[in-house]
């Protein structure tokens, strides 16, 4: 077993309980729990909260608080996924091979489950009993940031309005940013906060953090394309079906799978800066860019 | 000019400004930034900020701090009604004289606009220069309760459940404390904490609140069969129209009335707990009792 596979099977459970936990203590209508509960429980890399947990390895410290963030960050990733697969957005049957959540449970239920989640991860945070006041508020700034209209949400309407013209490198670089880039970015970030890190080894994070943000986006366009229904568990050959513009679909597969190898050796490069053990780090980097699902 | 109205031009044009600014100042994509800004615009009575700068007029307070978590409260209040209005929810084409979002913008920014917002609330408390990182800590717990599962989303999965059945009145009310009592709370308590109120003026406060609550709830229902749509900027009768669970359809009209003054009498025998001149408090509690829109 890698160094990463002890890692997942360490922390994942850990992360998953804490984030199952949160909603299952709410005293709330039924339904809302079992839609909430569905999609959090479809599974799922769990990407964000490892990096989260890597960061914190990275500095020697104690996971607990990682746990906590992580569970509020994929909680904020799964609400993202269930709006996004709304028939006025996406439009998807399938995520992770199962129903996604308004097939199961309608639109209007999958639409506040989302915003109960959203809206929950926030309190979350607010309420750790490890943190001081400072770092509560430094995160939910950041997190704030990261997942609304400046982040996430913004790069989800910059994908919306790119499938109907070409885009540029440029254009398509700044809907990954948005759209992907800034949750790793602030699990990342949050993971410096979480461990005190010096302000020259958060920028160091940041700049891994941006490679690893856009090398995680090739490495999705690239498996679209190669990659099976099957092992995806969501409908392969999708983007070039709709036309979508990529980074295969810019620079050839060859091209992009170049331009992936360029992002993994820049995230690797700003780790080597930052004078520690950094194998969990490096070996999530080497998971996202080789995967095959 | 009674006391409320000069309060009200004074202060609703200050909510508005700080909450204009707090969307503009942001670097989106226009399209969504527009779509934020069209709800925020369409106007509105403004209450729950109203509440929050009522209790710091109570205890003699400087209204700043006020403005920027009022215009927290609003961009939620805002943000749900975008959600509400969605075809798949209640499928309204207007509100308040207006179209609704997703008539103007469609559907996939509609609903982006909203997590927008929902997100954004968050950001702006945990950026507010005035206040100690403890009191954002509070807030913040405190307004993800009162937004999401356990509070507003939760009374909102609660009124759709209820389309389906005659509802109790205790069933009613638990729709309304969750639907629109938990944000109405929410400005209130955040005032007393912005005041630093102490547990018993706040305990007061909570009171008030659940009685003016629901008395505003328990109003919108008597408009919704004695207002016009001309009035009131939305359709008239819509509630009888789908055979909807409301005040006067459990109580008869007069009832509801009845229910109605029972609810003002408690707010304002709370108010009276506190040894404050609660003039602007109990103007504005007249103001949603007796309003006609």
């Amino acid at each position: 077993m890698t160094t990463l596979q002890s890692f997942m099977t360490q922390h994942i459970p850990m992360i998953e309980e804490t984030m199952y936990g949160e909603v299952k203590r709410l005293d709330i209508p039924k339904n809302l729990k079992e839609a909430m509960l569905y999609s959090l429980e479809a599974g799922g890399k769990r990407v964000r909260p490892l990096f989260v947990l890597a960061v914190l390895d990275l500095f020697n410290k104690t996971y607990k608080t990682g746990y906590t963030v992580g569970a509020a960050l994929e909680m904020v990733h799964t609400y993202s996924l269930i709006h996004d697969d709304l028939p006025s957005m996406d439009n998807d049957d399938y995520r992770r091979g199962k129903l996604t959540n308004h097939k199961v449970f309608g639109e209007a239920l999958a639409i506040l489950a989302g915003d109960a989640l959203n809206t929950l991860s926030f309190g979350v945070i607010a309420r750790m009993p490890e943190l001081t006041p400072q770092q509560k508020v430094e995160l939910i700034h950041l997190f704030s940031e990261a997942a609304g209209a400046e982040g996430m949400v913004g790069g989800q309407v910059l994908d919306i309005e790119g499938e109907q013209k070409q885009l540029t490198l440029a254009e398509l670089e700044q809907v990954h940013i948005h759209k992907t880039g800034a949750l790793l970015r602030f699990g990342i970030e949050a993971g410096a906060i979480l461990a005190d890190a010096t302000a020259e080894e958060r920028s160091h994070l940041v700049d891994f953090a941006y490679h690893i943000g856009l090398a995680f986006q090739i490495k999705d366009d690239i498996l679209d394309v190669e990659g099976t229904t099957e092992e995806l568990g969501k409908t392969a050959g999708k983007d070039e079906a709709s036309d979508k513009s990529t980074y295969p679909a810019l620079l050839t597969l060859a091209g992009a799978k170049e331009k992936l190898i360029e992002h993994y050796e820049a995230a690797l490069q700003a780790l080597a800066q930052i004078n520690k053990d950094a194998v969990v780090l490096e070996e999530l980097t080497n998971y996202i860019v080789k995967r095959n699902k």
